[in-house]
């Protein structure tokens, strides 16, 4: 009994350091040792080291990443789609017309061949079936339970689990570094704001995303948030730098991405906007290499092409990260 | 000496005590004693308090603020358009058409009751003339180089030297309580965001404004942000909760205005959700009361209109702040 209760100490012990101080020694336990890491450790060191000539002031110091294949897996299709369709196979039984209409007709039947012919059009039509003419609440809601219930196709996994484990350890770095972080990417704001601060620990203020309009009306007496169909903003290509300027009003000082949609945000962090801007900036891509433990694409691909920016890297400085050799895991154990 | 030496020290050991611990004994000191500063800190007490049924965990605690008329002063106009007719008159050489045009005109000539009779059409023509299809860095430099030669026609002062001391305090006593304040204003955000961190503490992804579309380019090699004239979001009335939705992401629990454009963000900050919504959340209006330091106005009113709120307060429980009777002093010494 004694000596139970004393190894259930020790272990108590020892699971209550390695959670305190997690990063002691290593920041980024989950990358191997190597030019990536390194890259990014001497970085983090020359912005935060007062002594440093690079020094940069905490109030400064923003880092925006984009999310999917970036912070999460993007196969076989970006997961908000997913989440889209499984929307309106399980409203199906409501609307009896769908099944003979496209594009709800193939989306239902799980055929996406029948569904890309529909255009751009079609999957719109998709999603608005689950995004608009919703309050924020039933919105919100209809996320949380989806992710408690849907499993990837492949792997079986909780969508909110496919989150890269040396993702999450470099946003943790950062912020412990001084940095304030930011989600700037191409999928919805209110679908990612219901997990971002519970799976990246970005709460929903920190988080940019591509939108549509929401309305205020007072509904039965009952403040009420409702998402309109109008007014799309598409946060993706030179739509980043501006979703960035919108809402976070100045210029980050590290960039994150793994395509050629997230290019623009990378540029607009790190170019020089004159001979006297000198500050180091740090602009990074993750290339999807690893068809083992993830998935390998670049270009061509029907998602998260990776082609003008793998391009552009090595003249701009940008640190490309081999996830199959830069990462020791890529999901959390 | 050494007694010199000594009265230097304490007196250097008084001003860092002073400089550390502002707010001990009161946090509101240009507060008079009454029923406004006693509402308002133990409102502070009761959802800051560990040991409070009413606690309310740091991440919840967002507080919003209108800025025209709740944080600085708006008479005779808003400060926003007095920078937009300065810039009229400023780039009336470049624009000799402008001497026979409406509304540059009367705009020019100081006419506002000619320039009133063009309606919103003809202001928005003169507020475009310094706001639209000119790049963010441009546009961030005239209203800092305005700010620092303008004067208000009647005080003299600085525009932004006409900030509220009890409003400072009042930001600060919440930010040292865990709350992370914003700025949510009908005025625009890039003005705002110019001066917002330096005078309020506020960092500009903490400012939710009024906007037009912002557009990246590459120019000249130059990663560079033109404000567009295009995609107007008008962040007043029901348009608050609407850019709080956007911006934020999470209902306040705390905020504060002056007019009926702040109505519904009030509305949808304090009024309960549902009978098992019973959190207490704070909803506050400054009530231009004090015609000697300040101005006088409520309704009717051409700036500012204080009536349905007025009219709504009391059933709400909404806070009421009488400038002249609860204010020691109004601007900054």
């Amino acid at each position: 009994m004694r000596n139970h209760l004393m190894g259930f100490t020790l272990l108590l012990a020892s699971a209550l350091l390695a959670f305190s101080a997690p990063a002691q020694g290593d920041p980024l336990p989950s990358w191997n040792d190597g030019d990536a890491k390194t890259a990014i450790i001497e970085f983090v060191e020359r912005v935060t080291d007062e002594g440093s000539p690079d020094f940069v002031p905490v109030y400064e110091r923003i880092a925006t990443f984009d999310n999917d294949g970036t912070l999460w897996s993007e196969q076989p299709l970006y997961f908000q789609v997913i989440f889209a369709l499984d929307q309106v196979k399980a409203k199906a039984a409501d609307h009896p017309e769908w099944a003979t209409t496209e594009p709800f007709k193939s989306a239902i039947a799980g055929d996406m061949e029948g569904l890309m012919k529909t255009g751009m059009a079609g999957l719109a039509k998709v999603m608005g079936a689950s995004h608009t003419d919703v309050t924020a609440d039933e919105f919100a809601a209809s996320v949380n339970n989806w992710l408690d219930t849907a499993r990837h196709p492949t792997t079986g996994k909780r969508y909110d689990e496919m989150v890269f484990q040396p993702m999450l350890e470099l946003l943790e770095y950062l912020r412990e570094s001084g940095f304030k972080t930011f989600i700037v990417s191409g999928g919805g704001i209110d679908f990612m704001r219901v997990f971002a601060e519970r799976v990246y620990g970005i709460p929903p203020e920190q988080v940019v995303g591509s939108s549509i309009d929401a309305r205020f009306e007072m509904r039965d007496g009952v403040p009420t948030i409702i998402k309109e169909g109008k007014g799309l903003f598409v946060d993706d290509k030179a739509g980043k730098p501006a979703g960035i300027y919108r809402h976070i009003g100045r210029r980050p000082l590290f960039a994150g991405g793994n395509s050629d949609g997230d290019l623009q945000m990378v540029q607009y962090t790190t170019m020089p906007r004159g001979p006297e801007d000198t500050t180091p900036r740090f602009g990074l891509f993750v290339h999807h290499t690893d068809a083992d433990r993830e998935f390998a694409y670049d270009t061509p691909s029907h998602i998260g092409e990776f082609k003008e920016a793998a391009k552009l890297a090595p003249e701009n400085g940008w640190l490309v990260v081999d996830m199959k050799n830069d990462w020791k895991l890529v999901y959390p154990d």
